[in-house]
């Protein structure tokens, strides 16, 4: 867990690109159903975290996705995506495309960064 | 084409599914890239195009995907969802599941309720 408050969690997916989750607390359906302050932090959120991960990661794009098929409780996917990753030009639910080996910098530091810029913004 | 101003474009993704996609006229690489006025009415706009869907659709889920790794133009998926439809559980990208047999409403008229509510928030 890199992140928790009351409304909201941001976690690690396992990957081998740099993908986080952020889903709401309360277990909300659709984007739609929240509290209007509340869906705006969460795309506030979904901002902040996009530009930390391109400062950071400096990849080639990013890509964001609510589903919630197989879990319908809002969460959101902010994937740093690059050429020579795994699943390139697909999205990671995709076809896979080659073994993705990527140098990237050190995860664990880009946490304490990402969790000092969330905390600033409450 | 469904609904035009000069921030933004609505339109079809052929499918068997609702599937929408917006777009910035201006060609943005990423969300963190738009001024943020246009952002937050993307962000608005997903919302609304959400509700309609759901009031007239009636998904069993609505999915939401900004990846633009083809093409690095700011655009997103919006998606009405049903159990029985090509893919689902997977995203619209992942492996297909079956025939997509769905009985839906007519387009054409969701296309005037849409384009009607989006003309009432400019």
């Amino acid at each position: 867990m890199i992140y928790a408050d009351e409304e909201i969690t941001l976690e690690w997916e396992p990957s081998t690109i740099p993908w986080l989750k952020l889903f709401t607390v309360e277990p909300y359906r659709e984007m739609s159903d929240l509290p209007e302050p509340l869906r705006r932090r969460i795309f506030e959120l979904l901002t902040v975290i996009e530009e930390e991960m391109r400062d950071y990661f400096h990849p080639h794009k990013i890509n964001l996705a609510s589903f919630g098929n197989y879990c319908p409780h809002v969460h959101w996917h902010i994937m740093a995506r690059y050429e020579n990753d795994s699943h390139f030009p697909e999205p990671m639910w995709g076809e896979r495309r080659r073994e993705g080996n990527l140098e990237l910098p050190d995860f664990t530091a880009f946490e304490r960064i990402l969790r000092s810029r969330l905390s600033t913004l409450r």
